[in-house]
């Protein structure tokens, strides 16, 4: 992409509004502006790192063997009345008139429909296991929104539940999501900590909650420090194998991680005092058990291997898709901006001409952004008639992890810079060697990267993944 | 997908209360399920075929130059006020009140909030031409929701906004959407004619709509049926290209083609009788160009190149997504059930075990699942232990394109059966010929397809463009 033909209106002053870090970064950098209390609208470059997350979230619950569906944003309160959370919710669901006069609501999320779809198509134990899902924006009326996209009204979540016939069978539904929620995080360069915490409206006795440390967080949590260093890593996992996924479930959760709703001191005082952490946290999921909570009053069932109807064993496993990206500038950023992990960069490379209109650096750079495009590399192409310093200002605000930098001094010695915005170290580097190092290091992130692109992009670059 | 593992509730009856094809078909081929008066859940199946929809639109919308954006569901009427129409809009606007009791709405459209955007972050002439879009949620209370997805409440749009210069400027790019939308339908299997309406609570001089040819269509259409004979075809296009874009413009709208709003019986008495043809038709998309209707009152103002403020020239452009899944099976459909155009089935191939259980019949279906999904091609695998007949029936009611039928008798020969949907004809084919010919198939509508998967994909298949 051409900065020149892009929509990244960057913002110079620090907007007064916002609080912490990751609300003023977003302003800055163009990725997203406030539409009303809580309620954003995504600019391009925060709606490319909203697709970059969600499509995370699809490939590892596909892999863990979840389907998709798609449930729309407007319920029926007759649907929340069988269940007796429509009178028991409270004033943040935000309850809607339709010109019959017939009393809807924004999901605030989405038991309830899913227990009817369930109930209206599944008969048999036979078709269990069944794990659905969908990424859907919600609403929740909070009292007082804030700080930017992390505590917004209108949200973007991924919610699932899974239909088990036994208990035993829903338990390993929890552990299978513990562990494909481990793999999601840590794809997108996060460490989130599973702490035992408190199951609120959605009900039911087994919770825990995936936290972020970070200054900025809502929570207070309460820890052992070995739990930091625990990594999924690249462990190939079964999700059908019920020991493995116990075994990651025992491995993560076995220390003491606690929210404040949980926290027990005396439990506490019993991991040795060096150990014993207290910080804040971001809550970026959920996973649940609840049993039949839902499914006994809706009438979920299936007929059992008896012939005798069993109410179904359900949980709910929700992952914050749009508070993600908050909690990812929280957990990644400087003093000149946002760091972006690799896996969740809106762009790969940030290419930065030094001397737009100059014929040498222009050829070059074209030819550098034509070498990388074609390899399935994304780049963001500064060719604009600015100054360096600006240009270098931009690229450290938006947080592209690779710079290279492409200058009329450097092509007479046939090199370009390659920086990054991490560590801010440089290298020289000839422009034929930078594909292969760039897709180096962006394959492990991206499948589509280092094989060609499929057709010709024409004269626009397009990505076909957003 | 093994069909073993899918969710796909087929259903035997015949909804009583679909009165259409399209919307029978999509509640017996388990694609969707209905969640309220005009709102929808998609289940998988369905759900596949909405995100290739997407996936199209956003494609050829990139390729023309315009820019992602998301903005949220919900807006405030202030923002309507400014434009005059909030008091304007009429009962099919869902007006909402949130717990500090402040008027918001759930957006039909978005024309003021992308003004509001605009006016925030664009200051210069230079900045322009810029096209903004989004493909998002909409509500509009329709007093009679009817025909399932074709005529929801509840219902997913692609919207996009250009803004420009001059009513020159904005009428290049009035005519570069009517040729990226002919490219768009065209790629779903689709003719969908351009015809000249009214512009209804949009505003503005310049519309056309898109219509499907289909006898369940709501509008009145006349036309010269020259008009059908007419194809976007292989060609290349430069969208900067004034003269091009023109040029598709003047061949595609210079023939008489109105709907019964804008119908005019003098001028279509000047068709030849032999080409004058009415019929009805299924509106898939619109067109606008509505001039400083929106930046005027709003003060979405440039800075000219002489320094003089001058308020934007701006259209708006529809694609109805979450319809279209509709209009395509009522444009494509017999009495077995939906016949997929190969652009947007679910699966790109059903696989059909003839005889689950025999070692043989196990073994080649496995290999030729592998194959097949190792070049990118979406399989779905009916490994369950059920008859033939009830195999066919339920790939004939879903319709994917093609069918690979394997059984004992075929594979003693060394052969299995190629059947396509459309045509019924079958024809044998050694199994280890039938990737290369799959992918010949498919190549020009999906251009993953032929290129070896990126990643092992593990136990579960899993496509990342979901």
């Amino acid at each position: 992409m051409r900065l020149s033909r892009y929509f990244l209106p960057v913002l110079k002053e620090t907007p007064a509004e916002a609080q912490i870090a990751s609300h003023r970064l977003m302003l800055r950098a163009g990725m997203i502006k406030q539409a009303g209390a809580g309620i954003y609208s995504w600019l391009p470059l925060g709606y490319r790192v909203l697709k970059k997350i969600e499509r995370i979230v699809h490939e590892e619950q596909q892999r863990a063997g979840h389907h998709p569906v798609l449930m729309p944003t407007l319920q029926t309160a007759e649907l929340w009345r069988e269940s007796g959370r429509y009178d028991a919710y409270g004033p943040e669901m935000l309850r809607i008139r339709d010109r019959h006069d017939r009393d809807m609501l924004y999901g605030p999320t989405n038991e309830e429909m899913i227990t009817d779809i369930f109930r209206s198509h599944v008969a048999s134990y036979k078709d269990l296991p069944l794990t659905l899902y969908h990424i859907q924006w919600k609403f929740r009326d909070e009292v007082r929104p804030r700080f930017g996209v992390m505590r917004g009204r209108e949200f973007l979540m991924k919610d699932g539940y899974n239909f088990d016939l036994t208990k035993e069978d829903a338990l390993h539904a929890y552990n299978r999501h513990l562990v494909s929620y481990l793999r999601t995080y840590e794809r997108m360069g996060l460490q989130a900590i599973p702490m035992r915490a408190d199951s609120g409206p959605i009900g039911g006795d087994d919770t825990h909650e995936f936290l972020v440390l970070a200054e900025t967080g809502e929570s207070e949590v309460f820890y052992d420090s070995e739990i930091t260093d625990l990594r999924f890593g690249e462990r190939e996992i079964d999700y059908d194998d019920r020991a493995q996924c116990e075994a990651v479930m025992a491995e993560f959760t076995s220390r003491y991680a606690r929210t404040d709703e949980t926290h027990d001191e005396a439990l506490f005082a019993e991991v040795p005092e060096a150990r014993r952490r207290s910080a804040r946290g971001i809550e970026v999921g959920q996973i649940f058990y609840f049993g039949t909570k839902y499914s006994e009053p809706m009438g979920a069932t299936v007929q059992g291997p008896d012939g005798k109807p069993v109410p179904v064993h359900m949980g709910s496993h929700g992952i914050g898709v749009s508070r993600l990206v908050g909690a990812l500038i929280e957990a990644n950023h400087d003093d000149k901006g946002i760091v972006w992990p690799e896996g969740v960069t809106p762009f790969h490379v940030g290419l930065v001409n030094l001397k737009t209109g100059d014929g040498d650096a222009d050829a070059a750079c074209q030819k550098i952004y034509d070498q990388l495009t074609a390899c399935g590399l994304e780049v963001l192409y500064d060719d604009r008639d600015e100054r360096a310093g600006a240009k270098f200002a931009t690229m450290d605000l938006i947080g592209l992890p690779w710079r290279v930098t492409v200058g009329p001094r450097g092509l007479k010695n046939g090199v370009v810079e390659l920086t990054s915005r991490r560590t801010g170290d440089s290298e020289e580097i000839a422009p034929d060697a930078l594909t292969d190092r760039l897709c180096e290091i962006y394959a492990p992130h991206h499948a589509h990267v280092g094989r060609p692109m499929p057709e010709p992009m024409g004269k626009r670059s397009f990505h076909t993944w957003i």
